[in-house]
């Protein structure tokens, strides 16, 4: 970090210091600390069937490493039975070897502030993560851009509650399949400072994110540091990939941080029952973390977990169902018990419209992860129509929302002013506390504030439009890209990125599949 | 309830018979028995503080029984210090006093399979109660009528995981003040057969509540059974009016349910402090409950709290927030604490719509009163706008999303079909569940259904005229009024209601305030 911020201090003349003296602060709310307990819905009997199932499935079953040679090669060294593609492991080697990964990792920022704590009882908050299409108020459901892709990171920078940047905040398919990932990022590290997401499309791209955070952070820093959290999904049912193998072997050497996680719609990759999905959940990421740690011992990696259930009638997807939150709340109780980070998903919905049906699954979604333990909540915001869609309107009323999480995880103020004895005796039966000291003292921070619901009273709001939420949030979006202005950054740091990006470009033609 | 069930079984005649072959089967989902834990947001340290202060807040601050002489007598008897209204408790006497309140009791339903049990691990849902208006996707909000009162009664028998019928559904602002009580029993005795509550409007109202139901179920089974639980609200702070106390004087002498809930808006009717807030609770619940308890040992009544924060900008209430949803969890802890049956909100929200705001506060509400403890949810579905508005369409968005909150209360199925272990080996890595055995022999209930949500794909939903939630809700509301049947009633019963109300009303003039 200091290497960073030295970095930002020495380089930059004057146009660096003109801008940030001409900055608007963006405030950004510190990841949350949890002052509340988890919810434990499983017990310790259900807890040790599941482990003792996931262990039997793991040296039964097994997990295939598909078209990975040097995955296999060294689970074999390891100690695992290899056959053809498909490697067993031994009940009990995944859990002596995952010793080593971290319970919880600093991922810097490029603005120390910034800087987050993924594992133990924090909560960090990121934006939606991989749909191709984008949806707007005025403009309906289209393919996602690089444009949208910038709006999105821009207000992601605006958003006092999320801590972080994301990834694939939208797929910009209007860039180059193998390119694209150079724009994101890009997009990331120069129009916010928040922490950020690397590619995992291919083992090269991952390099590249790599590569391009040494030029952000300088190569030492990132050597010694993580820098960032990447997803590295499980094709579930039990299988890796070799691509995404080969991003975590990139990411593991380079000691990034990374998701290991299954992906799975129950039902389909998984048992229909809950407990047959956290086995199979447990068993994968056993396997995929176990690796990450035969790759390079201590590399951070977080228990991830993306399940959702599925309408057994049109076969689709559905998400804030009650078996998707007790799938959260069951693979939380698993990760703790392996003292790993969890990630899980936030504000997931299958609606297509940033309407009611969106929010109750958004909100089911909120308060299962914040009780359930996340410590990494990606698609906190944005995420709409089982992930095919960002939406803009449903970013600013999610990120509102957040703010709700925070102040729920501070748990109750038990203070001599939070008992507020005081108040009770001077207002005694009858009278009211709109005047009283307590409250005048008090009143500016004892509720959470919503910077884009409307509380006015009937007649105000009708008058004002009788807007609904979606209308509330178009305003918003408008305003805070308005209010946008880019963060300060080193003008050689910036230039070095910029090259960076033109000369990978130029090395290859366009590829669009 | 054997004498309820004889009476039915008994009475009659062709008319009742032929309407029982003819009636469509009403599924009403049993209530909730919880096998999940509560969240305990609070730890023994916190309690013991709340619980100090309140019993200084009664030994101390005393609350107010205003113009009640009876009341300030029955206390004077027990031992506390009265001067004028004010009723000083010490230390210790509520405590004493209210072990004689049971820890759950039975509340009985005309329909003896509706019959609910309030207390313990189980949950109750009961709908939206006292709004002067409604509002319709078709015609706005305008002021309620009986017309509209009968539409909600109807769709709450038709409603699946609503258990209980509930009270004023919303105003019936068309009946004059001192009568529509008479029509509002009638319609939930007649056009459903769930669980119902009494009036508590006036003393005299809660006495035809009582003789009403003594026609419906036998005036010797009301005189041995609970048939009503009522919303006696204590008018914050800390003092208790003469309409509340009369008709919880008629009530607990008749050994039937009451709810003794404080009505707190945060920061006008309470401190602004949560803690402050739950100290102010315990000492009015305590003291009500207490008082319950001296009118006749072992009425039963159930631990209320109603409480919100308000906008410090516009002074307005605000529901579905953080600090109500910690009001909400540190109260359940606090009923367990004393052992008592437990009611908290359910779908609260203030928006004015039933759109993205109304739902996210709704759904924060749902997950807070379910894992919160509570027993008996009122407003579990319907309410909008601050209690201003009872909503159709949102009556029934809200009704479907109880089945969420049965299915999580449900906790994880650990049987060996729940495990799913051979489904596990029979797939393997790569495969896919949708055909595997253990899929087909489960699916049909493996997860939660929704009657009203979409999670068709994206182009079927589009070609369907891509309808937000309201729309679909507006569809529903219908359907299930025109799908709509009377419950089987004997023709003596009905006659003697209708010649009660009639009675009655023909006893006075009509009045309108």
């Amino acid at each position: 970090m200091a290497e960073a911020g030295r970095r930002r201090a020495r380089g930059g003349g004057g146009a660096a210091r003109r801008a940030e003296r001409t900055a608007i602060h963006i405030e950004t709310a510190k990841f949350i600390e949890r002052k509340i307990p988890n919810l434990e819905i499983l017990n310790e009997e259900a807890l040790s069937i599941i482990e003792e199932n996931a262990e039997t499935v793991l040296a039964e079953v097994g997990v295939n490493f598909v078209e990975c040679p040097e995955a296999l090669e060294l689970w074999r060294e390891a100690g695992a039975e290899i056959d053809g593609e498909r490697v067993r492991i031994p009940r009990g080697l995944c859990r002596e070897l995952i010793k080593t990964a971290p319970s919880s990792y600093t991922q810097h920022a490029r603005n120390p502030e910034k800087s987050v704590e993924i594992g133990g009882n924090s909560l960090v908050l990121a934006p939606v993560y991989g749909p191709p299409f984008v949806r707007d108020a005025d403009g309906g459901r289209r393919y996602a851009t690089m444009d949208d892709f910038n709006k999105f990171v821009k207000l992601g920078y605006m958003s006092k509650y999320l801590h972080h940047s994301g990834g694939t905040v939208c797929e910009p398919t209007d860039v180059a399949v193998n390119k694209r990932h150079l724009d994101m990022l890009h997009a990331h590290m120069t129009l916010s400072d928040k922490p950020y997401m690397g590619s995992v499309t291919e083992p090269s791209r991952a390099a590249d994110s790599v590569e391009m955070s040494k030029i952000l952070f300088g190569e030492e820093f990132v050597d010694q540091n993580a820098v960032m959290t990447s997803l590295i999904n499980i094709n579930s049912p039990l299988t890796f990939d070799p691509i995404m193998v080969g991003a975590l072997d990139v990411y593991a050497k380079a000691g990034q941080g990374c998701i290991i996680s299954p992906f799975i719609v129950g039902g389909a990759m998984a048992p229909v029952s809950v407990a047959g999905t956290l086995t199979q959940v447990l068993a994968e990421v056993l396997a995929g973390i176990a690796y990450s740690q035969l790759v390079r011992k201590g590399a951070p990696v977080i228990f991830g977990c993306f399940v959702t259930s599925i309408d057994m009638n049109s076969g689709a997807p559905t998400f804030g169902t009650p078996e998707a939150s007790q799938i959260l709340y069951g693979a939380g109780q698993l990760a703790r018990r392996y003292g790993l980070p969890f990630r899980s998903g936030g504000g997931l919905c299958a609606s297509k419209l940033p309407d009611a049906q969106a929010a109750y699954e958004t909100a089911h979604t909120h308060n299962a992860a914040l009780l359930g333990g996340v410590n990494f909540m990606l698609h906190s915001c944005g995420w709409l129509e089982g992930g095919l869609v960002s939406s803009f309107e449903k970013f600013v009323m999610d990120a509102d929302q957040l703010g709700v999480l925070h102040r729920l995880a501070e748990g109750i103020d038990m203070s001599e002013n939070g008992q507020a004895m005081d108040a009770i005796r001077e207002v005694g039966p009858g009278g009211h506390y709109l005047g009283c000291e307590h409250t005048q003292a008090n009143f500016k921070t004892a509720f959470w504030k919503t910077d884009l619901l409307d509380y006015k009273p009937f007649e105000t709001w009708h008058e004002e439009g009788a807007r609904d939420t979606v209308t509330l949030a178009k305003a918003r979006v408008e305003k805070l890209l308005n209010d946008y202005q880019q963060p300060a950054m080193d003008p050689a740091i910036r230039e070095a990125l910029d090259e960076y990006v033109a000369r990978k470009k130029a090395a290859e033609p366009d590829a669009f599949v």
